[in-house]
């Protein structure tokens, strides 16, 4: 070997451990400074405790617009602004009720509207219930066995499934499309069962939509909780001819202004490419939305204060989004990409982090091959914080609608066992949320940020 | 090549190819087993809620003992057994007091008893207030400063670890020694700040120990939740001669019979060889001992469900061991290697759940070289169920008394962050277990405890 290419050869080498050690050591202080001196659980707790549920069009939601704005202010970004965005304003009105009428006996049942859902009749809605499990027996059974019932969708989240998010998958089209086909086959309202792996007494809300059918055949549609799911599933058995009541009084409103909330950082050295970090402001209205998605908003924000709290500055423009409207709409996504578009933004990196606050086990990717071996090249380095799992799959619902010449995504992928215990009921609370697995979720977020800004994506 | 060459080598790869298929299947079945058909989480039900606390020598800890022995005896072992221990009885007695005197202010702080510590004087101990972080920083105070002081040993839990159990290991010495040494420089009591990582108002017992001084200069030892921590070390600032007072009616009795209990399935192939899975059935006082370690009981136990609903007969003896005193004596384990020893028995795997019910992401490994390499060659094996982590480390302490020729222990490694919120405390409760962590926990220890048997150990 010559003596000079032995020497390129070293120097290679050495700064190759170099940049390496120092990745490492970047990483040990962004974990250190996310667990021991992060704003993100104080932030959750005003979000939770003091402003408490966001569903878009409410007071919640403006208050956590103003909130949010104000403290992202507080943390030195070169620009904190709203996005204005027009969002739909559905309101459940009060307290849903619901009892199964077996014979004589009246036994009451926790039920909520699914969001978007028309009310019932002021005098509720009295019916005889067909239980199905899918909108294929659903078909199946057709007019003749529908007309006239409630149609009550039963079909549990597969409990074998390893991840939760899967289980939900499989369970979902009920919840989302099950009043648009069942008022096709003439039923007068649903009720499905909640998204929910354990059996509790919370009905989980979300949203449902009517799809092309005219408005004349809405019908309403409502969640029950998995206990009153299994109890009606129990008592048809023995009586097939029990009624169900239920009464409902939402309604859906004229559209509203609304924001979503956006600081910015200037790169220092490629302003034009734009990372994104964001979760979402706007959260259903039956609890406080903590898991969904106050942690992916407060986590977001504490990216900039872990960068602030180490003196780095980003080279790559550094967008942090707190979008409006995933629940029941995703306008504020859409508008974000809309804006984007007209001004022409080169989106490298869109993160989001809108799957609960739990101990974070890695990252679900969209992006090409190209990028996904760059990202999981990183793996090793996130090891120390038992990160492992790097997959490809859904990154995120308000980064969807983002369009670039060549963008990576990737959502933050918490531990999922406990979440559906909690999403979208009355039971997504602060105390659901432990602060030092929120402080790792965004820990974990700055370091992949960290990582995609120094080394950028594969063009 | 020749032909007969070619034949063996492609036999070769086609059975490691069957046998690595078969191990994927049966994997699958048995996650799919602990996840849609599990005993545990009734099991845990009645453990926690109509059993409640066990320490070693109370009324609960026998029923205990006779509750798990009668559901064994459902589990088709080839005998189920008590195994006689003698063991140490400390009762806490009333519930403790104490308080803050801040001049005139009385400030009421919530503080237990240290298991194992003895009682204050009927009326209390009131005396002035030394804050130290460490025994070393003890020593080096001295006698003049510390006579007739109650120390206050305030070090946290270490917020910046990763490992919940490494911050716990780090801070522990207070809990176990602080009263014994405090001792030797005339303090007249001690107050230890929780090991717990959060700030709350629950005060964690546990263990500790007078080591050799004489019973004579024995001073009451007691622990205080994070908050009164924090609270009383602000107040020692503005007020260095401030006094603290704190009664406590605990007293170690004499020793009492009680029992390991024991299920054994004979192994189909080589008996001689012995698997033991197990948890400790003893819990601390405060609460129910659901995490510590009602979850590792009904793990060990779900095992054998788990092998029974899949027609698994064991080629070596396995055995369920629940064992009594982890907490405060070990005896438990010291007696089962004494019989061991006795009955030159030879165990391959001592497999513990002593971490608490979360969801599971790996092992612990005490093992030579060969043992810890073949245990990490099964890896690939997990990962669709998220286990990752495969470490040398702490298996447990019950098996930790127990030798042999030659023994690989592993104990579940859960995830950690949750855990220190309800150790040793009153909300070690039914309610803080979620059913599928617990499950899959049990289906990653039948899995391993299934290749362990198969493929055995390297002798």
């Amino acid at each position: 070997m010559k003596k000079n290419t032995f020497i390129a050869l070293l120097f290679i080498a050495s700064s190759s451990i170099s940049a390496q050690k120092s990745d490492e050591q970047m990483l040990k202080e962004v974990y250190n400074s996310a667990l021991t001196n992060s704003k993100s659980y104080a932030w959750l707790d005003h979000l939770s405790n003091k402003i408490g549920s966001r569903l878009s069009g409410s007071a919640g939601a403006e208050k956590a617009v103003v909130y949010t704005k104000a403290e992202m202010e507080k943390l030195g970004f070169d620009r904190v602004y709203l996005q204005e965005v027009m969002v739909p304003k559905w309101v459940r009105g009060e307290k849903e009720t619901a009892y199964i009428l077996d014979n004589k006996t009246k036994i009451t049942v926790p039920i909520c509207a699914l969001g978007g859902s028309i009310a019932t009749p002021k005098k509720g809605i009295t019916a005889e219930v067909i239980e199905v499990n899918s909108l294929k027996e659903l078909a199946e059974l057709g007019k003749d066995k529908i007309q006239g019932k409630i149609v009550f969708f039963n079909r549990a989240m597969d409990a074998a499934q390893i991840e939760a998010f899967h289980a939900y998958s499989g369970a979902g089209d009920q919840r989302y499309a099950g009043a648009a086909e069942a008022s096709k086959f003439g039923a007068v309202g649903t009720i499905v069962r909640s998204l929910n792996l354990r059996l509790d007494d919370f009905p989980h809300t979300g949203a449902q939509g009517y799809g092309d059918i005219p408005e004349s055949q809405y019908i309403p549609a409502a969640a029950i909780s998995t206990n009153g799911a299994e109890l009606l599933s129990k008592t048809l058995k023995s009586n097939p001819k029990l009624k169900f009541y239920f009464k409902q009084s939402c309604v859906q409103m004229d559209d509203v202004l609304s924001y979503n909330v956006i600081g910015e950082i200037k790169g220092s050295e490629s302003p034009e490419n734009i990372m994104v970090v964001g979760g979402h402001l706007d959260s259903w209205d039956l609890a406080d939305g903590s898991h969904d998605d106050g942690a992916g908003v407060v986590q977001s924000m504490e990216v900039v204060n872990i960068f602030n709290n180490l003196g780095y500055k980003p080279k790559n423009t550094l967008r942090v989004v707190l979008w409006m409207n995933e629940e029941n709409g995703l306008r504020g996504g859409k508008k974000y990409e809309e804006i984007s578009l007209l001004n022409k933004e080169n989106h490298i990196l869109a993160f989001e982090s809108d799957s609960g606050g739990f101990t974070p086990r890695g990252f679900s990717i969209e992006g090409d091959a190209a990028n996904f071996d760059k990202i999981v090249s990183y793996k090793k380095l996130f090891e120390p914080y038992l990160i492992h799992s790097f997959v490809v799959g859904h990154a995120g619902s308000d980064i969807g609608p983002l369009t670039s010449k060549k963008i990576i995504k990737m959502g933050l992928k918490p531990d999922s066992q406990r979440y559906f215990d909690h999403h979208h009921a009355g039971n997504d609370t602060f105390d659901a949320v432990n602060k030092r697995e929120l402080e790792l979720g965004a820990g974990t977020m700055a370091s992949m940020i960290y990582l995609v800004d120094k080394y950028g994506i594969v063009n």
